[in-house]
Order: structure tokens, then C-alpha cells, then sequence
């Protein structure tokens, strides 16, 4: 395997983020990977967010991986900073590779960066694979997690 | 009960905000009331971030609940904004009056206001009341919520 470099998104990487997106269980039935026009106003937003960190995993140059990291300041926990880690994929010809794990690596090491204390994520109940993965890196299911579209 | 007035929090709400993190079965090992100096810092962290919404519910000149609304804007979902609910504290003298309830809707209304098509919170796997309370509310326990202390 060649070389792998975690960057900071372009909007030049929004295709291959976008179809990363959607070729996923339940990302399928909620992206719309032929019009990239939301994807672009929202890359606005984030990118104009110094709290969001989004990024892509490089590999001969070839997109083949992303993840969101926002820092959330709070008073809980004495004042502390966490972030949160979201959308999380991996290219299909990566998986397996280890690619997932040195992305979240990056992400814990980046969140030390930023002074937080606490890295946290939730992970569709079905995602069951994920759920090991995650544990194997230490993290903790001591959660749930709750959504209400509005 | 007199009206409820739920705004933003100042600094001078800071040492109820912190009794009441302080006053609960899981923030009572993890807080430090007596010494407000790391949540002065916190403050600042937060109340500078155009995209944190810490707020206090008021009634009769008393500080009997909080919550904090952070937006965080994402690709996933069509380029969908999200808002995440964090720290929902009420007073002990408040609990079982409705105010959750109404701090909830309150975030919930907010978050629409600014434009969010989700709102998702994670709550201790332990605070099985609290996930009745959600699920009441609309809230689909849909993932499972995990932790890293860095």
C-alpha cells in the first residue's frame, strides 16, 4: 500500500466524498450523489466553520476515505471540550485495510490538538461491524443515541 | 406557576448553571461548584462561538434549568444541518413541573429557526427515565453513543 495522507477537504473532493456517502446501507436511500448543488452550499457552511474539521484520507491520489470532527465547547465535565465524530467512510476497494483506523486515529490525535478531553460518536444501532470497531479503539457504548428529523 | 423565560445564559447565571450540573447522580463526581474558574474559561469558549446556544430557563427570577443547542452543519443527508442537544439540566424543585419538556421545545423550535433538519442528542445508557422522556417527545433511540476520555 502506498502512502496515505489525511487533509483538510477541498471542494474539489466533494464527488468523492458525496459518492462515499451514498454508497453505504443507509446512506443509499439519502444522498443524491447526481446533484452536487446541497452538498456544495453546504461545504460553504463548513468550511467556513473554524469548529469543523473535515477531511479526506489520500492514497495515490485517490480519494478513499472522510470524517467530520466539530469541537463542542461545554461546561459540563468542569468546562471541558469534546468533539464529535461524524460521517465516517471508507472508499469499498479500502475497507479492511486498516484505513478506518487511522483515520479515528487521526481524529483522537487532533482532538488532543484542539485541548479536548472527550471524543464521542453515535453509531446507527445496525451498525453492529462499527460497534466493535469502535471498541477495539477504546471507546465506550455508554449511550444512545437519539434523532428526531423536524 | 409563574411564567417561564427561557434565554440566552450570561456569566452571571454561571454559578446556577454549574449547581445544577453539579446536582445530578452522574455530574456530582465530575463537577467542582465550589471552584467556578475552569467554567468562567468554558463560558468564554462558548459564548464566543456563533454556533453554541446556551441558554437558562427563568421563573420568578430564578435559575431553574439549561440546556445547550450546538448546530453543526454536514454534508450527509443532503447537506443537512443538525443541531445537537448536550448538558439539559433542571432544577430539583422543577423536575416533574413540564419545564424538560418545554426546554426541549424550545430547542426544538430553535433548531428549525436555524434552519436544522435534525436534532440528535445521546443520554447515559443508565437514565432510562430520560429516554422514556425523549421517546415521548418524538425522539427515535435509533444508534448507541460512544465515548473516548483523551
Amino acid at each position: 500500500m502506498t502512502d496515505l495522507m489525511i487533509r483538510r477537504a477541498t471542494e474539489e473532493d466533494l464527488p468523492a466524498i458525496v459518492a462515499m456517502l451514498a454508497d453505504d446501507t443507509l446512506g443509499a436511500t439519502r444522498e443524491s450523489p447526481d446533484d452536487l448543488t446541497p452538498y456544495r452550499t453546504a461545504f460553504a457552511r463548513i468550511d467556513g466553520d473554524p469548529h469543523q474539521h473535515l477531511v479526506v484520507a489520500e492514497r495515490a491520489g485517490r480519494t478513499v476515505g472522510t470524517l467530520q470532527l466539530t469541537l463542542v465547547p461545554g461546561l459540563s465535565r468542569k468546562g471541558s471540550i469534546r468533539t464529535i465524530i461524524e460521517a465516517v467512510r471508507i472508499h469499498a476497494d479500502e475497507r479492511g485495510s486498516g484505513l478506518g483506523t487511522q483515520l479515528i486515529e487521526w481524529a483522537i490525535d487532533h482532538s488532543r490538538d484542539l485541548g479536548a478531553d472527550l471524543v464521542q460518536l453515535t453509531s446507527d444501532a445496525t451498525r453492529t461491524d462499527a460497534h466493535r470497531f469502535y471498541e477495539r479503539l477504546g471507546f465506550v457504548r455508554s449511550h444512545y443515541g437519539f434523532k428526531l428529523p423536524i
